[in-house]
This record gives C-alpha cells, sequence and structure tokens, in this order.
C-alpha cells in the first residue's frame, strides 16, 4: 500500500465528528469565531536525520520548523506545542540541556511556546511534535479550480541536492544549509491565505506535493518548467556532480515552500501585497492530468518524490 | 538532575501565556467557555513494553488508555488524538494494519476520534499520542488543602507485579493482565472533578505521585497503609515470590488510578454518587511531610516510585 492509499484507508477507518480531520497539512476544529489547527510531524533519527550531519541544534530547530511549515500551509498562524522527546542516554545530560535550549530559540525566534509534553530515555532519538495553530480561514488541498494559477514560495531541490551532498561526506555549503535549515513560510501562509484557493506545503517533492492537491480537488495541472526559480548555486551544483537538475527540483523533497492555487484576477491583487512568489502553471479541469513542459518540450520526471512508504 | 527538578528547569525556561503549561498531567487552555486539556505520553519499544511480552493490539490500547488517564486526572472528557507512530518495516505491513485496527478498537471502547499525526518506519515501535480534551472545571495538583481527606478510586501495586512477572517469563495471569491492560477511570474522573481539590493519576507510583501532589500544593500528608486496597490475589502473588507487598503497592507505577484530594464535607456529598473509591490518609499542613503509618506503626519505603530519569 503507498502512502496516498494508506492515507485513503484511515480516513475511511477514522472518520472525524469535530471537523476536517486526516488528510491535510492540520486537522481543523471551529473553536469560537476561529479555526484551530493541529499538526504532527516526527523526525526520528537515522530515518529522518543522522547526527553524524546534524548537531542537535540543528535538529531541534527543524522540528519546531516542519511543524510551523504546516500550519502556515493553511493558512495559519501557530501558537504553541507539546513535545515528545526520547533521547539517548548515550548523548549526556549536557546534550539533553543543548537540545532544550535550542527549542528555546526556535521559541524565541518563531514566537511560539513549549505547553507540554512527555520525555524519556531511547536508543534513537526520537522527536514528536504537535503544534495548535489558529486560522481565520483555513486553507485545504481541495479546493483547486479549474483556471487557477499555481504558484510556489521558493526554490525547490536544494534541499535535496544539499541532502545528497551530506549523504557523501560533503558537510559544508549553502545547499547543506538548505537542508538542515528549515526556513518556514509562516509570512507568507496568513498572507496568502487571503487570497489563495488551496495550498500545501512542500514536504516531499513539489510534484508529488501538487498531486496530492490534483487529487484531492479531483482536477489536472499544467507545469511550465523554465518559470520554476533554480538559483545558480543550484545549477552550478548540479553541473559540478553531473546531475540532471530536473529530478531534484520536481521530486526533491524537503523544500517547505507553500506551493497555491489561486485565481487570475485574485493574483493580480495578491502582487500588492509584495511577497516573492513565483507562477509556475495552471489547474486544469482532467482530473489527474499533469502536463509538465521545459520550453514548450514535455519533460517526464524519473520520480515524483518521497512517498513515506516505498523509500 | 532528577525528574522533579528536570519539569522545574523546563517551566522556568518555557513561560506559557496561553494559560497553564508543563507540570500537570495536561496543558489547560480556556477555550470559549470551558477548557481545553492537551496531553501527550510515549510509549517506546524497550522502555515502556516489550514485544517479547505485548501484542500489538494491547500496546495500541495501552497507548491510547495512557493519555485518557491523564484527561481524566484533570477532571476531563478526552475527545480526539494525534498518533505520531514509527513503526519498524520488519513488523510487517500487516501488522500494521493490525496496529490500526487496534486503534480502531480503542476507539469505539472509549469514544474518542483519530484527528491526524504522522507515519515513518523506525527501528523501533515509537508511539507518540497527543490527547485533546475538555473539561468544564479543570482539577489540579497544586490545590490540595490541609484537612483534605486523600482518596484514590482503585488498587495499586498489581500491575507492578504483573510486569516484575512478565519480566521473568511468567506470561499468563490476571497481575499480568493488569500491567497490560490499562483501564483508565473516563468516568471517575469528571464526576470526581466536581467535588475534589486537587488530582493526579498514578501512573509512577502512589507515593511519587502523591508527593507530586503535596510539592505542587506546598502541603504534607499522613497515609493510613491498611486503608489502601490490597486484593487477595496480589497477597497470594507477593506471598508465592516472597515479596513484601509495601514496596508495590507503595511505589509500583502504571496502576492508573486516580488519587485526589477532597474536603471532609465534600467527601460526604460525593459518596451519594456510588463510585468506588478508598480514603487512605489526609493533607497535613506542613509542607514536605509524609508519613506512613500501618495499624498505627510508622513504615518507611525503600522507594518513592518510578523516576524516568533513574531509571
Amino acid at each position: 500500500m503507498d502512502e496516498a492509499r494508506f492515507v485513503e484507508f484511515l480516513k475511511e477507518r477514522f472518520p472525524f465528528s469535530h471537523g476536517i480531520g486526516i488528510g491535510d497539512d492540520a486537522s481543523v476544529v471551529k473553536i469560537g469565531d476561529d479555526y484551530q489547527l493541529i499538526t504532527k510531524d516526527l523526525l526520528i533519527e537515522n530515518v529522518h536525520f543522522s547526527l553524524d550531519y546534524y548537531t542537535l541544534e540543528e535538529v531541534a530547530l527543524k522540528s519546531i520548523a516542519v511543524n510551523l511549515s504546516d500550519i502556515a500551509a493553511m493558512g495559519g498562524k501557530s501558537q504553541y506545542f507539546y513535545l515528545g522527546l526520547g533521547f539517548p542516554k548515550l548523548l549526556g545530560e549536557e546534550a539533553n540541556i543543548d537540545f532544550f535550549n535550542a527549542l528555546e530559540k526556535g521559541c524565541r525566534q518563531w514566537q511560539v511556546e513549549l505547553a507540554g509534553g512527555d520525555f524519556s530515555s531511547a536508543a534513537h532519538l526520537y522527536i514528536s511534535i504537535t503544534m495548535i495553530g489558529r486560522a481565520k480561514k483555513p486553507i485545504y488541498r481541495h479546493n483547486a479550480q479549474a483556471g487557477d494559477l499555481i504558484g510556489i514560495t521558493g526554490v525547490t531541490g536544494e534541499s535535496a541536492i544539499g541532502l545528497m551532498l551530506l549523504k557523501k561526506g560533503i558537510h559544508a555549503g549553502p545547499l547543506m544549509e538548505k537542508h538542515k535549515t528549515v526556513v518556514p513560510e509562516i509570512i507568507k501562509g496568513p498572507i496568502l491565505a487571503n487570497y489563495v484557493n488551496a495550498m500545501i506545503d512542500v514536504s516531499d517533492g513539489l510534484l508529488i506535493d501538487l498531486k496530492r492537491v490534483l487529487t484531492a480537488s479531483g482536477k489536472g495541472a499544467k507545469i511550465f518548467y523554465e518559470n520554476i526559480p533554480v538559483t545558480k548555486e543550484m545549477q552550478e551544483t548540479c553541473s559540478l556532480h553531473q546531475l540532471d537538475e530536473h529530478e531534484p527540483v520536481l521530486a526533491g523533497g524537503e523544500d517547505y515552500v507553500l506551493l497555491f492555487t489561486i485565481a487570475p484576477e485574485k493574483e493580480k491583487e495578491l502582487r500588492k501585497e509584495h511577497i516573492d512568489y513565483y507562477i509556475i502553471g495552471e489547474i486544469t479541469p482532467q482530473p489527474g492530468e499533469l502536463i509538465i513542459l521545459d520550453k514548450g518540450k514535455l519533460i517526464q520526471p524519473r520520480t515524483n518524490g518521497y512517498d513515506h512508504f516505498r523509500s
């Protein structure tokens, strides 16, 4: 069973009567005048990261950041979180304090608070954060409309290339930093929420996350590859390591930019907000259709992105 | 640093502006007319349980139950939860489905819903559940009053003896079941909330959890051991294995009964609710005092209970 089918299985087996449960970046429950968003992301040693090339501070900050990204992708603002921490005794008490110092730094940096949790020794470092947020108007994956423009808020692929280099033992450089240091779009998310129809954060790869929007919305898409931003650094690194740039850009994963769909007239209004984004395609009415053109030439990527069940 | 000091360190470093954060069985945030309670408990393979003597169904149900117990201890009703699951690939897809079947069974049994989460492969089975609940009037640890009676809702020590037997390779019998099958006090918790001053669930041992109440409230306690319920099964098992019964009863852990303190006049009213509980002592004004009498004779247990940092 792949991840998409597994999520469908869970949605069917676990109906949610309080609001929107399984299947988006966060659950949504109406509370008072606005909506409470709750998301949960795991970071497990030797699955999501290795302490060979991550410091504890980097791991702690990333564990908060990936959850902030989920709340931002729903158009919300993160407020506080709960930490489930399995911490190897071998790392020692000082390392444990380092971890909490980093967590405190993250709290200050992103204006969120630690509200509780549970702590245990464990064979590997295991971090489970549940983030609570709020939104006036949550944005879902399932509301993309035919004719919508498709936008992204930043570059994709650099994180994946950075990870590849880290795994090769190259531990310094800007793309490695891109992989290790997640910059969640906490400012843009709530602004975009006032204009867009659908939104998701690109955590598993541009195409796989776009497909999640298409599937949820019953729509298709046309992507103009040449509109996707690719930095000089990225081009040079790909060329140096003889890599086809298309694959990391389209299927890389862990980019944590926001992907959104927006009506053309709303996109005109959005320009007045002066936030950076790139229009990379458009939503088509045909369910499941996905056409990728690079300067008019059809391209077909080898993989769609990271599937938690297959990798 | 022991657990109590670590919690103090965290409370100081992570102030919570939305309500009551770190330091009780759950956080408390006022939302609308009542209070939202959130708790998070980890279950980690080979730390909290072993698959040598737990079935996946037992682990899944326990992972829900321990969180229900925390919400009940705050006088609340659990509503829905988020699951962070690290699942070993080696166990196979069928085992994974078994796990979710058990989770569904737990949802039906306890009237809670799965609202979301995250899933990953992992070297060991990791379960992190964040439970959301509600209370009209949350009950804290810090409100015990001098002169309060101390009550518990059930027996203690059987779970610890059960675990000891399981570790010895004895895998059948009622005390083993007591350890593996947590029966959270979801009915009694909200009823008690109408009468008691302070409450906690006994997860780490009667004395250690009582001390948490005493420390938080700045009070002392006198315990009358002979009032603590001990079953015939427990007495016979202790005698068979030449164990001093006092230790598991006072310091056993994983009992998941509720311990509460209640004004004597309120206790009279509580009797009309016809729920089972036992008055085992009283709160004294002297901070930190803890006197345990067995039919008038002073006893001093060797340990207080399970400390997550020392064990």
